[in-house]
């Protein structure tokens, strides 16, 4: 049984089975509709409008409900207006007849926004698997070898291959017609001169693998060249655990106390990577199946909940996991899509919290190449960093919270086209001037903006300019007295202010900055403050050469405002660098370099690890660290920016 | 939905879920009942009487039909009068209400004979898989290692294995509780001193494994005791394939050209594997879960099948395999259900159709070993022919049919409790002896015999006993014309020989013989003959030293008996030697001593093999074997035994 649909403004109509989603009717006939959840249901991005009415020229009666009845989460998700004028998520609405659906611009989906590095990293391209093209000789009669005897043989006397080379088990099953075919013209990969994982008929240029970074609240992919070392294509998403918990701790709970926890958490990502991993193959024209290779970077907790891990003992001190070193999987083991020979490489596990996802950015990084002491703050809803040259090596870790990924914030999103990146605020007039993803433009200088939302870099710069302008206290709390339309009350009486109006976006709604976030950011900086000075106080470094940020969003920092916000121990602003997401880097340069696997496991057993929390004094600083600036501190260099704003001559 | 159903005579009651065949229900109450084809509908040997009637006693009314509508299969398996009577196939009657099932005596199943190996075979019990018991240490509060990093050390330090030890990926999915209990007491398993393969939390000694012998129509299989090497279960069951083909080239046709046809044969296969494996250790009181390690010997058309490889190659000259070399795989691979991280060793192939089975049988025979000439001769569905000794080995395989297996005779049955496995015909009376399998007794001297079918060298000893009494003439037709009432034709007016009245069987009906099953007999003899002359001449071996008989039925075969069948090449009845499954043997030593397969690697590389169906006079030669004895052959130690038979003064 199955209905018509019709996606407008696309124009795109189809067939769909009874009883799918409306989202998923999207995704079958290629519509680009916001889903970042991947239709969990949690984040209501996915908002659609039903049109009623009969509409001849589709034959379309939509006058009649064709859908299932609005839930809860919809309630509370969409607005009273909303919810009268017809709107849906997409996601949660079930298809059980014709229908015509309207998706309003802030729904659809953007192009991702590839995000250029900080850094220019040279790689050797030299990758775990190799590509061989063979040409078979035909066989005498007598030869009475078996298919796979046959071709290990010419492995090894044309290509110099191991004599110990063996076969992975679906290659046997595959092996027999494809010797058969064109001429007996075969690509062969082979993983570390070791096995054989592919056997494919006639010669083929692609080879391809896909590097994971997968964060508590983002996930990013990378599809990357095996050969050139390009990166083909690039997608993120939010990790689909969202759903059971925000944080690692909520989700380690969550496995150790609801039925089939661990499994549900574990199928939710794995879901998700096989669908970035499809997403990824289908732009250079490709299927997961033609994958041969994967790295996977994550933080201890997501590293156990993707690769099935009891997570169990990682949950409370002395945060023990079950496996630090360096693994190779094979990809069907784990249930991810890919060659089904291949194999997946997850880095190793420094200590407790920190995990592959922190072994990845000082691979990128390589602070134990340099004699000058690093602070690398790797800034994820899980916070890691890095103090360290090549004489030592420390690292901690801190609950950041997903603010700073532009989650969990009113009107937070990825850094994609249309997310508000930069913000500038007048100290006199307190007017806004803000840049989006995807225009060169600042809002005072363009006509148009179609603002969407709000990234991380842009909530940043944002918190750190209305402190500068005194439209917040130190302590963070709105200052509802300043004389501005954009300073107002909400509709249940809190103060919020205005970032962007209506007409300046494309959701045609203002966009707003709430006590909330402020709260949100609060948390997430006080965190990274106090693990941060932790580290250089338990070895001594007073300052450091240079402060690298790293992050999905981070090429893009404000670098005096990150100092403002107080996120980082008082330093030069010109010593701060932005590196961009450095463990999905570190997960490219693992992907497309062995070596750099090496590395990280020989790396990887040097880092001390600092368990912050179980300092006496940790909640009294944390709680300290939430002001603007951190109060206790000695801040000249900050000082030094401040005495410049007309408001803050002193603090 | 559930309904009560009772087996009787057992008195076994139950409820059953609404839908299930009658042997399911059979299966879950514990009823025993003979089910040779697995349930798939083939072997008719499951029947069952549905009882009529009000029962008030049981509760049940079964004068309402509460069982899905008689089948076309059920039609031509069961007699009209059976039909009328109530009788029906029980894995293909579903049950929709109360029901009340008579199991006739002959359905019962036999409770299996384990049959005692030819010989005693020696072997030292160094098996693929160890066990280790480990009292961890409670952990320093500062021990940061992984669980993983914390047991391998532990391993390697008090158990002295190589620090190169790795885990496979189940068992990183477990170790983390299983270390936190038992006062860190574990049990661990490790496979080649390479992986461990299982922990446990505890100590248990159990170590088991099982070795599987997949022939086309009968498969074996032996639960070992990996401490001891003693086999500690046995089990036999008709390989469910037959239902796609009876032998390999209907079933590699059954592959090639129908659609999931690979995927089919394989997954009877496995179905009917891991319903072994489930029986075998159910004996013992363990799961599944719980078997550490597997051989698996199988001609190589089974080979294929069962691991699912490509067969289309193997179909027709040159017969290629995919693969010959020995395979250790993932259990969990190939849907063997065992312990997760267990792995299958399959020995390797020889050549085209000589299979592992055939090496296994080497391996036990070991003539490698000898320096007089040994013929091999494995009767299965597929016969295997080796002919050598320490200065060479040749084989090869021939079609034989299921015949000496006791399959497709009307009689027919697996060597289980009841078949009559020797039989004896008085030259005068023409009156028939016979002993079943599980009496000492023979029929003339008992006064019950029980008798339910015949097996393999049941057959064998009756084609030879109505040859040299003339019942059946050289070219194998009835004599139809002998005055005994043994003697009669059937409902179509065809001639059968009566080898044990109604009164002396367990089923209620005459046992008998007809020009079919003697047919069948003949191409079996006739194909056996031919290969092991076509071996003997190419090789130059005019008489052998031994001649060894193995195969399911094997340990009980007449000597003698067999000569006079013409099944073998002439030779002094004292020269041959029954020696059982000595592929079974040679599986449950490749199971029990890791050298074995390593012998089995060395050897395979040795073995010559003759494909006799390309020899140009092979069908006319064939043809000639078909008569008793083979027509064109000098006999003389034939010759001996039929002059001291009245009837054969000469042949």
């Amino acid at each position: 049984m199955s209905c018509q649909v019709i996606f407008q403004p696309a124009g795109r109509r189809g067939t769909v089975t009874l009883g799918k989603s409306l989202l998923e009717a999207a995704w079958e006939l290629g519509v680009d509709l916001e889903s970042p959840c991947g239709g969990a249901g949690v984040c209501g991005k996915c908002k659609v409008k039903i049109e009623e009415g009969f509409f001849p020229k589709y034959g379309i009666d939509s006058s009649i409900n064709h859908l299932s009845p609005v839930t809860d989460e919809e309630r509370q998700a969409l607005a009273a207006e909303e919810l009268a004028d017809g709107y849906r998520l997409a996601c949660l609405t079930k298809i059980y007849g014709n229908v015509l659906v309207f998706v309003p611009e802030e729904s659809r989906g953007a192009k991702q926004v590839v995000l250029e590095t900080g850094v220019r990293r040279s790689v050797t391209v030299n990758p775990a698997v190799r590509r061989y093209h063979l040409k078979l000789k035909s066989r005498n009669l007598g030869d009475s070898r078996g298919d796979w005897e046959f071709l290990r043989e010419a492995l090894i006397q044309e290509k110099n291959l191991s004599p110990e080379i063996t076969a992975d088990y679906f290659v046997l099953r595959k092996i027999a017609p494809v010797l058969r075919q064109e001429d007996g013209e075969v690509t062969v990969w082979v993983w570390r001169n070791k096995e054989v994982i592919e056997v494919q008929s006639g010669f083929h240029e692609e080879l391809y693998g896909v590097a994971i970074d997968i964060g508590t609240t983002t996930v990013a992919a990378y599809l990357c060249n095996l050969d050139s070392g390009e990166v083909a294509a690039t997608t993120s998403f939010m990790n689909p655990q969202v759903r059971y918990g925000e944080d690692v701790l909520s989700r380690i709970t969550y496995a150790n106390t609801s039925t089939g926890g661990l499994s549900n958490l574990n199928q939710a990502i794995i879901e998700g990577v096989n669908r970035a991993i499809a997403n990824l193959v289908a732009e250079v024209g490709l299927l997961s199946r033609q994958v041969a290779d994967l790295t996977l970077v994550f933080n201890t907790a997501m590293h156990h909940l993707a690769l099935n891990l009891e997570p169990q003992f990682l949950g409370h001190a002395p945060f023990l996991p079950v496996v630090k070193e360096p693994l190779d999987l094979k990809a069907r083991d784990l249930g991810i899509n890919a060659c089904q020979g291949a194999w997946v490489h997850a880095l190793p596990v420094e200590a407790g919290f920190v995990g592959p996802d922190n072994m990845a950015v000082i691979i990128a990084e390589e602070p134990y190449q340099s004699p000058d002491v690093k602070l690398i703050i790797d800034i994820g809803t899980n916070g890691e960093i890095v103090l360290g040259n090549n004489k030592f090596l420390a690292s901690t870790s801190c609950a950041t919270g997903p603010a700073l990924e532009g989650a969990q914030i009113t009107f937070g999103m990825r850094a994609a086209e249309g997310a508000i990146e930069r913000v500038r605020i007048d100290p006199q007039t307190l007017e806004v001037d803000f840049r989006v993803v995807g225009s060169s433009h600042w809002s005072g200088e363009a006509e148009l903006m179609n603002a969407k939302g709000i990234c991380g870099s842009g909530i940043i710069d944002a918190v750190a300019e209305m402190f500068k302008t005194g439209i917040i206290s130190k302590s963070g709390r709105f200052n509802k007295y300043l004389p501005s339309q954009r300073l107002r009350k909400n509709g249940s009486g809190k103060t919020e202010f205005v970032l962007a109006w209506a007409r300046e976006t494309a959701i045609d709604q203002d966009i707003v900055i709430t006590q909330g976030d402020v709260r949100a950011v609060q948390l997430a900086k006080a965190a990274l403050y106090t693990g941060a000075k932790y580290l250089m106080e338990k070895f001594a470094v007073e300052e450091v050469s240079e402060v690298i940020l790293a992050g999905a969003f981070g090429s893009y920092i404000d670098r005096e405002n990150a100092l403002v916000l107080g996120m980082i121990p008082d330093c030069p602003p010109e010593k701060i660098r932005a590196v961009g997401n450095a463990a999905g880097d570190g997960a490219k340069l693992a992907l497309l370099n062995i070596d750099k696997r090496n590395e990280a496991k020989r790396v990887a057993k040097n880092v001390k690890f600092l368990e912050t929390s179980l300092e006496g004094d940790f909640q009294s600083r944390f709680a300290e660290a939430m002001a603007f600036p951190h109060a206790k501190d000695s801040f000249p260099h900050l000082a030094e920016i401040l005495s410049k704003i007309p408001q803050w001559k002193e603090v």
